[in-house]
């Protein structure tokens, strides 16, 4: 076997040769952190390219539909972005051009056939997670042990996509063993925001949450298990959702702390627009997955529930605002975020109360109990086949010293403690539960509240490695609510200027609060949280149109 | 701490003391083993009440709800049959008569004073197993170790089941530690089965079946971890359901393997009719039970399933008749029941194949890997409060020499071992589904395989001890598959003759084929599993109801 290095020296070679060598453009030096603007500017893409990326998810299925626009000239304006935006932010993977022109290809001559589109995604591109396995490519998730298998078929997401008509093109850059909140690996590196490239793109989805940012992709697969949808969603300036377990199919992907049956990861999009969200779950839903994986639930695409029948038809909505979570307070950029969507709920006409957490310091211990019983012994063994380390830190200096001195936490528990952790949790989930439904008596509806909104994190993006509080998204993960991002603002100096020192929660909250300064976080997106109820996503992706609607007539 | 006989001693007498002086009867002598009769000949029902307690679910809640009998009339009837039964088989665990009446008399109250009912299942007196807390009484699942603990709350489904209108009454008999599928423990002794008392009941929910096959119960609630509905409905002859994982709400009663998170115990009816079935689910799913229970799916019943519009609007509906399992081959009473019901079938149009079982030995000895992987520890902690032995056998002599050579198989697992035995169970899973699915190019119909009817055991009620197999069941627990068990036939001496000896599966194989003897076996009753896809309660229900119509006509 040879050394790890060389592995990836020679998968690193491979991917190289995988994109077009007209496509190679000279980025700007690594001292220009904001390189959003580049893309349209670099020259590769032509002025109608420019437009066809530009264009939301609902336009680019009209006009595909209509052929007004072909699968080959969006999938080709898209591949163009999308390397262009690999060289700037180092987002992608596995690259596949000609296989998604040839696809692309068909997708157009069975338009001109027969007059009817493949599915409601005809032709659409879609990047995917480096999760999501794909007929004869690897999927490593930055594992060098993982390369060189290649996959014997497609993921069941990725046989769904395609046969709603969608284009898998690209797959995305993820940590080793997908268990971070940043995105760096040993084998492909580390992904990069595309606003400020000194801060993280977030994790586990990082590469998708960068590249879609870059408008490299119209629509991301990324998955979520403790908040890996939503942390790169929030990081770079997006829409995404966390659904349900079970709502869209992960049967098939690679992945971690595997037959782990008790707080699962899910696959969800990650867009520019709700309506992207809104056209992924139900193209998804309505193909009946549940006949594909076994673990998806039986549960069709509910009009009645996205148009909020049992939220009083969304007229007077009554959303909660968590401004922080009882263990670390956000920074100034987020509470300002969270008094913009205030005030614009309240100015659209809805009710707007205050949320008030419960446990979650211990729900997010809980959790992380159940992925601790067995996560170190999977990753060693996991690595073992090359010897290649395991990641200790997304810090950008210090890696070397942490890969030393890591070991796993403990030996693994027994079956047994793992059952009482995992029945402390369900007793949770059920005072959760209760506490929501005991919210009615506040909301001035007679219905509980309709929706949480909450950070994302207690921060936007930060500097690489510093990604180091969880629990905004976690906590959900444990209690299994839908959660939508979206964005609000971005971090301005003027605006955001550090808060005087509150009573701190304990040293870690203390810690957070003074890493934030202003200059650090330039330029980065400022998005937020809003948690609807369990296998409620239509009613979640509606209750976040209603406020993106509100957010934009406010301004 | 007392012995812990005087503390069985203490709740016998309790038991005895809580049962109306003027209920007790003279019942048959030991060696009268057909007692289905006893009921109505022992005088102490009188005509009404017979006529009452023989009536099915529908028509009660019909005369209930226009206040032709009222609640406290039907109460009365069912709870002085219940006292009967208990005194036949020991079926009953908490018998709380005045309660049951003085909220039977709370009904009545309010339908006359409103002319409304307090919802679809106003009046009707259900039994629960007993694991289904109620406020302020003790509920022991068998334990003595659980004698005196009395529930400050009711479990969710106790609320439900009240808010609907019901009238809980009783509570029934189970094993100790409710893992056999008898129904013996040191709190209560054993239960029988009332066609043959030399036979089990059945388990884990014995009680319910024995109770409610006396007609001491117009409806019974049982739990459902590896066929613990099934296997005392089918040695009953009852309808009973096992609904998939999160159908019905489970949280806040007792049970076994608490904290297991993979393979799920359940809740279902088990009743004297199909419409019983039906009622039952549709007015729990129809309560919204996902918002008491974190656990259960937010999913509405569905009258379009119910209707079979995924099954061609059950016109020309496709069955697949499972012969045996490949590991165990039925005995002869099974076999001819599943060659009326094809026969039935068959005259009523529908077309018949065979279902070939893929890995059924293999998903049982998983699920038991699974639950075992800690289930020696919680026993052990669980009676070393007082310790009572735990029981090694449901056998009737032997249990004490049994008990002292008792010892865990194992000090339990590790996680990491407990994920990967998980990992292949999602991954056969997915194995069966495709397998379902790929029945579609041989039913004739264009659709996959509509339902499969199989065996629920490979015999009829055993002697006591002798249920020794009970993978016919647990399959379906594995794959989160509903089923529905109905009647078809009993033994009968000259139809059912012992066959010759087959090409034995094993040596196991083997004493399950030499354990049969129509003698033994004698009047029990025969009934069979209809099984459907995952989350598809209501089509299941709808299809019982063909099967049940086709028998009938084929009469």
């Amino acid at each position: 076997m040879p050394h790890w290095t060389a592995l990836v020296a020679e998968k690193k070679q491979r991917q190289l040769e995988s994109i077009p060598q007209e496509w190679i453009v000279t980025p700007p030096s690594d001292s220009t952190l904001d390189v959003s603007a580049f893309p349209e500017t670099c020259g590769l893409l032509n002025a109608r390219e420019i437009e066809i990326t530009n264009t939301p998810v609902n336009v680019l299925l009209e006009k595909l539909a209509c052929a007004a626009w072909t699968a080959v000239d969006v999938t080709t304006a898209f591949y163009k972005r999308a390397i262009v935006a690999h060289q700037l932010v180092n987002c992608l993977t596995e690259i596949f051009v000609d296989r998604a022109l040839v696809r692309a290809a068909e997708l157009d001559d069975y338009l001109k056939n027969t007059g009817k589109v493949v599915g409601p995604l005809h032709g659409l591109p879609i990047s995917l997670k480096d999760q999501l396995c794909i007929k004869g490519l690897e999927t490593t998730i930055g594992y060098v042990s993982w390369i060189g298998q290649y996959a014997d078929k497609n993921a069941v997401l990725v046989d769904v996509l395609i046969e709603c008509g969608a284009v898998p093109f690209v797959r995305t850059n993820v940590p080793q063993t997908l268990a971070w909140p940043e995105s760096f690996n040993n084998v492909f590196g580390r992904t990069t925001n595309p606003y400020n490239r000194s801060l993280t793109s977030g994790g586990s989805s990082g590469g998708e949450g960068a590249l879609v940012a870059l408008k490299g992709s119209p629509l991301g697969v990324g998955s979520d298990l403790g908040g890996s949808v939503r942390i790169p969603s929030a990081f770079c300036g997006l829409y995404g959702l966390r659904p349900s377990y079970g709502r869209v199919p992960y049967y098939g992907a690679r992945g971690t702390l595997e037959g782990q049956d008790s707080v699962l990861p899910v696959f969800g999009p990650m867009t520019n627009s709700v309506v992207g969200v809104k056209v992924f779950m139900k193209a998804v839903v309505n193909a009946k997955p549940w006949l594909k994986d076994p673990l998806v639930v039986r549960k069709k695409w509910d009009e009645d529930e996205y148009n909020l029948v049992d939220h009083g038809s969304g007229k007077d909505l009554c959303f909660a605002i968590m401004w922080d979570d009882g263990v670390v307070v956000p920074h100034p950029p987020i509470r300002r975020s969270l008094e913009i969507v205030k005030a614009g709920l309240q100015k659209a006409g809805h009710n707007v109360v205050d949320w008030k957490p419960i446990k979650h310091r211990l729900l997010g211990d809980i959790t992380r109990d159940i992925w601790n019983a067995a996560s170190a012994e999977e990753f060693m063994i996991t690595t073992s086949v090359t010897g290649e380390p395991i990641i200790a830190t997304m810090e950008l200096d210090d890696a070397d010293a942490a890969v030393a001195s890591f070991r796993p936490q403990n030996g693994g528990i027994t079956a047994y403690q793992l059952w009482q952790v995992q029945k402390l949790r369900q007793d949770i989930r059920k005072e959760y539960l209760d506490h929501w439904e005991a919210t009615a008596c506040e909301t001035g509806t007679g219905r509980p509240v309709d929706a949480i909104i909450c950070p994302a994190a207690p921060f936007a993006a930060t500097p690489h490695g510093k990604n180091r509080y969880v629990d905004y998204t976690i906590v959900w993960n444990a209690l299994d609510y839908p959660a939508a991002i979206f964005p609000v603002t971005t971090v301005d100096s003027i605006l955001d200027g550090k808060a005087p020192p509150h009573a701190f929660y304990d040293d870690f909250d203390k810690d957070i609060y003074e890493m934030y300064d202003p200059e650090i976080f330039k330029n980065a997106p400022v998005c937020l949280q809003l948690v609807g109820r369990t296998l409620e996503e239509e009613a979640v992706i509606r209750m976040t149109e209603i406020v993106d609607a509100a957010l934009l007539a406010a301004k």
